[in-house]
């Protein structure tokens, strides 16, 4: 989930002085509207060593109520706790309904830092991510509202920063042997951070990446982000409870029911400013190849994966590859360049239209199901599974839970085709809004390819922005360590192609190496 | 979940055809009712070798239309399985909406006689039924009614019924060698059922036990519950269509909404004949000892006790004792002849009354959290966290939906603790009704001892039947191998404290061999 985050992420200073002082009374007022409501909520800041947690947290907690939160700070267990099940400490601190509990690291200390250390032995992890889950899992189901921040900044970032802090005696004791140990191993431990945000990003208890190179940045994205979650719930609890009032009542009902949505303050400020993880719009389109660079590229590209494609076979080895992006983002093409030199025996292509009767009548995943590739085997599916968090998504084809529970059913039909030894590789070609008008208009001049183009396309183009969020969110809870994503720069059709080429064997060759 | 079974239930042929004739009308009704709905069923059948699931699948599909159902007999993976994750196969035979898919074994099969078999090695234990778990969440929430039933057999009866089978030319070859390693290692084998219970019982898909050593009572108590489920869900996606229509209408809402309840089907059957796993009914109350062996034996344990406690101190081992059991069960009495012999600074007894305001505003499970004993303590709990799955189940205090869920929750916990190093046993202490009147009238009697008898105790015993009926749910869902159920048998106080006594010790010795 870290890979794809755009840590170029700013605010200037007067803009978030602006923003700041809209949003500080919005969170006090909710604060007081979870209380009324009685609604626990449970604020979860993980991250890096000097990401700001403890500034951001200031920050958070500026226009609360002291008498609402409290803020608990984790470090090693206590010899007291030491004596307990792990968990003892966290169950024994979750927020009284109508409280906020703020927690300056947390119980993911046992898979991180912990981890790190070798305090919980490899043996142990998967105990912990399941009791993990289950104590989230149980604290959701009881009403609590789970908010979980991880707070990403660079290597080099952390580096300056505990110079800064060690060049300074008044605060050169904040950096530990821990920590330094940590910069030391950086990219080991951000594979430990990447795992458990793997594992644990649930519909119940997401977490949300902060781009936490520029604090103010960081800190308006962690506001808002706490206010819409406050409003959704506050909204969710208050339509319950008038529910209920209605059911009681059992006379006739009242015909103006308040089933108006609040007003939501993110959508407010992401009119002036971006809070959103953009990772489409930070794709350097401009990449591209000549015609004679890409001819040449693309016979020595051929050329290796007809023989690697033979290797594949007689390992054994499955591969799944999936194609998503924009209308006219050139799939087709760039699935042609990559089949053309296999063996017609040894892959499939599967188009994925809309679904057709028997396959409405089943779970959504179960038509992709029938097309996982054998052992040995190479699946292409143009257009994926990934239906259900984007068209689906915008167009209300499924409920707000339903997509939002599937990510982590995508990500666990994935991690089990991986596991069960297959390479997964999912393309995102990206092109930009100019560069696909131009493309619709070529195929409408083309008789024979103007059958492509359908009103639907220029429907769908009209929503390019409503797309893009949903991609930018599908993208980073679904990019994963076994079943990346790649982000295919596509508006120079022979690039993408010899991308597309070039990622599949490099992920094949990588595999034929492992054993 | 296994070890409670009473395995000599039993139903006379004539009884059977009687509710049989009754019976299968409503289940052909239902299965048009589900496709009416479009509510596609899944019924899984696992269970020993001959325990008669070829049979019973036969009894239960009779009353169907053979358009709507498939069964499916799954054994050993084809190449073509072999060469795909091991859900394939699965996935691609889930039934589409309105239909029922019968599985004769199934995905279990991995973690069952793969297992034994040494196809699934132990380090894909882990995985297996992570993907099971996730496999049967995804189809539940998808809307899939599961029914999983485990057909339970003693070792000596599969060895009658599968010589039987071999003496008969016929039959002979039914027998496989597979079947007959498991029979000769059949309690190992058990073990492996058992953690398979333990680990896969969720309120989505929760498995029902069936005492399968009469094929009439086997039948009656399947195709009661298929019906019985069957009847809640039409009952629930009904209702939810009815609120759909009714707020698509947006008048005045109508008067008289169907709210009434489904009449039960199974009620109608339990009133004649119970279909019940009775636990509480088959503890012998007999059990006595005379006063002089009771003061023998409580001198010689509570010596032995008095040591172990300091060995528990000095090897840093938690303990969690937990009492549950009918009013004057004898709970008080059994915890007194327990604790008289420890060190005070080493034992706590935590009493559980209804919660405060402050526990109230806390998840259920919170107030047991505070009193999680250190590592070497004895944590005694006269009354316990089980009160969701009893008297808040009883009196509404939790919604269906609550207290079902708990059971996992409450396994999940269990297990925590025992993860980390506690020994957990828990005691039900159980009397008959009789015996408990007798008890009241001398409490009642006894100026010092009125204050222990409140009206609420003579409301609670109305509910006998009820009660019971949780209690033996609750026995059969979290009784488990890491923090097993013991029902005392204490209509005789002697030998209640006595046993009560002897357990703890037991478990502290064995404990203490082990490392």
């Amino acid at each position: 989930m870290l890979e794809k985050i755009d840590l170029s992420k700013k605010m200037g200073k007067k803009e978030y002085r602006q923003i700041m002082d809209s949003l500080a009374p919005k969170l006090g007022a909710l604060q007081r509207e979870c209380r009324d409501l009685k609604i626990p909520v449970i604020i979860v800041f993980e991250g890096f060593g000097a990401s700001g947690k403890g500034t951001l947290i200031n920050q958070l907690i500026q226009p609360l109520d002291p008498r609402g939160f409290q803020v608990f700070a984790i470090s090693g267990e206590s010899q007291e706790e030491q004596m307990r099940p792990f968990l003892w400490r966290f169950w024994t601190k979750t927020p009284e309904n109508g409280r906020i509990a703020i927690f300056d690291r947390s119980w993911y200390r046992r898979v991180l830092v912990d981890r790190f250390d070798k305090v919980t032995p490899d043996a142990q992890l998967g105990y912990a991510y399941n009791e993990i889950i289950s104590f989230e899992q149980q604290l959701a189901d009881g009403g609590n509202v789970i908010l979980k921040f991880f707070l990403d900044i660079t290597k080099k970032e952390q580096a300056k920063r505990y110079k800064v802090l060690l060049d300074n005696k008044e605060t050169a004791w904040r950096v530990t042997e821990g920590d330094l140990k940590r910069q030391k191993h950086f990219d080991e431990y951000k594979v430990m951070n990447e795992e458990m945000l793997q594992r644990t990003d649930t519909d119940f208890a997401p977490w949300t990446i902060i781009e936490a190179m520029d604090r103010e940045y960081a800190a308006v994205k962690i506001i808002s982000a706490v206010i819409k979650r406050l409003e959704e719930k506050v909204a969710e609890v208050k339509a319950k409870e008038e529910a209920r009032a209605e059911e009681k009542k059992s006379e006739n009902a009242d015909p103006q029911k308040s089933t108006a949505k609040p007003e939501s303050t993110e959508e407010g400020i992401q009119d002036k400013f971006s809070l959103r993880s953009s990772i489409l719009s930070s794709a350097d389109l401009s990449l591209s190849y000549t015609k004679a660079e890409y001819k040449e590229k693309l016979k020595e590209l051929q050329g290796r994966m007809a023989v690697l494609h033979s290797d594949l076979y007689r390992r054994r080895i499955p591969v799944v590859l999936a194609f998503e992006g924009w209308d006219a983002g050139g799939k087709g093409g760039a699935i042609k360049r990559l089949t053309e030199c296999m063996d017609p025996r040894g892959y499939a292509v599967n188009p994925t239209a809309a679904p057709n009767d028997i396959e409405k009548a089943h779970h959504y995943l179960w038509r992709f199901w029938q097309n996982v590739p054998k052992a040995g085997h190479v699946a292409i599916f143009d257009r994926t599974w990934y239906g259900r968090v984007m068209v689906e998504r915008i167009e209300g084809f499924c409920t707000t839970d339903e997509w939002q529970r599937a990510y982590k059913e995508i990500n666990d039909m994935e991690a089990h085709l991986a596991h069960s030894g297959a390479i997964v590789i999912k393309f995102w070609m990206q092109i930009d809004k100019d560069e696909q008008e131009k493309r619709f208009k070529e195929r409408m001049a083309i008789p024979e390819k103007r059958w492509k183009i359908t009103d639907e396309d220029w429907r769908n183009r009209e929503k390019w922005d409503q797309y893009e969020e949903a991609v930018d969110e599908m993208l980073i809870r679904t990019s994963t360590t076994y079943a990346p994503w790649v982000i295919v720069e596509g508006n120079c059709k022979y690039y993408a192609r010899i991308k597309v080429l070039e990622t599949v064997i490099d992920a094949i060759e990588t595999r034929m190496k492992q054993k």
